[in-house]
């Protein structure tokens, strides 16, 4: 099961509906089984939990509003993580651009997302549905069987003091001393990088973020976008981890 | 002219146009200039020729089929590169992500972006003016001089052929021996890398791609789409080359 093949991929499902050896599948997820890859009653499908365990499961109700799958296999994901990312991220003006940054965020490899609205952000609030749907259809297409925890946005203030994470980062475009993520980030740690928002993060946040112990981080010779900063600092992590 | 803030991002623009002291925007550019960011004759702007090079300029006619400025102080870009970064993307099915992709790739940093096509491609074609148009503005957004080398579309057997980067490389998903980019790509070199289609290269493809001396590498724990794909081994060899 761990060898899925790419063209496989239409074919692995979500559900959080797990008890013992069945699976309910929730209706977006039926009606795509169903309509669009026309499966059947006894047909074989391929599912995730987004905790980590992939599942070989055979439909035993056709029905789009109650579809029940029995369980014949299960494994758990071998990409059991001995570190932890957390991305709070200031979200940009267009959410497109959020959703860009969720796809492939899941995609690299991030166990958690946060949001965060400063005082320069041009942009208030998130669609968290849609986030959340971005982040489920991301990790069936990678073939990953964890969800990252999304979080709701929270005010910059809030996040800075309630951040439980080991290592705290915070990458900014303002001078003073920087040192290079790539060098400072310490492996196998629970960790969180801070991206701000278009017009970076204003001196007092970055003042208070320090209070916090926050470190200030470079992402690089670079002067990416919000999104792209994103994932700058997200694949940054993973390759540091994966050395 | 080289601290750029974040704000006056909407006041670089690009022209390919200079002699001696003169710089001739193209239409474009000119109708920016004046109808959005309402400059006038006499302002001050500042533009970049995509070769390395910023400039201050003086606006001397205010026409948007004739727009001529006046240079009055240039800069080279700090950031000429002692490496070469080449990627070579199959395009993937949806031209957006293509898109997305040349964006993320000039931000993070590239020289030159190739398009091959290969048996299991998808996509047979790309809008050439449009990458061209998404590269540019991605360079003005991230305060860059620099504009990669745009080439057109070839057969994959062409690109093997042709391809003169010192280090080659091939990203694949196959079974058999490939180490981790990040490990095996030397720096300072001029270097190229492979990226697939959806579906992969083909095994025949893989063992042509090696008879030119194309090393199978891995982009990490990862499975990622083709565009990802793309702006990982981009970003793994911009990382390498900033130790």
């Amino acid at each position: 099961m761990v060898n899925l093949q790419r063209k496989e991929l239409d074919q692995l499902f979500y559900s959080q509906e797990v008890h013992n050896d069945k699976i309910l599948l929730p209706e977006d997820e039926a009606r795509h089984c169903f309509r669009v890859l026309r499966k059947r009653s006894g047909d074989t499908i391929r599912a995730v939990d987004g905790k980590g365990t992939y599942y070989q499961a055979l439909i035993e109700k056709e029905e789009i509003h109650d579809c029940q799958l029995k369980i014949t296999d299960r494994k758990k994901s071998r990409s059991q993580k001995n570190y932890y990312i957390n991305i709070a991220i200031a979200p940009p003006k267009k959410h497109s651009r959020l959703e860009w940054f969720v796809e492939k965020a899941v995609e690299i490899g991030v166990q958690e997302i946060s949001f965060t609205i400063t005082e320069d952000s041009e942009r208030k609030n998130i669609k968290r549905n849609r986030i959340q749907k971005t982040a489920v259809s991301s990790m069936k297409q990678s073939l990953k069987a964890h969800l990252p925890k999304i979080n709701k946005t929270v005010s910059i203030k809030d996040f800075l003091s309630h951040c439980t994470n080991k290592e705290k980062y915070i990458g900014h475009l303002n001078d003073g001393n920087r040192s290079l993520l790539v060098h400072t980030a310490a492996p196998k740690q629970k960790c969180c990088v801070l991206i701000g928002p278009e017009g970076d993060f204003t001196s007092d946040e970055i003042k208070e973020s320090q209070d916090y112990r926050f470190q200030p981080v470079s992402l690089g010779d670079v002067r990416p976008r919000t999104e792209t900063a994103g994932i700058v600092a997200c694949h940054i992590l993973n390759i540091i981890n994966e050395k």
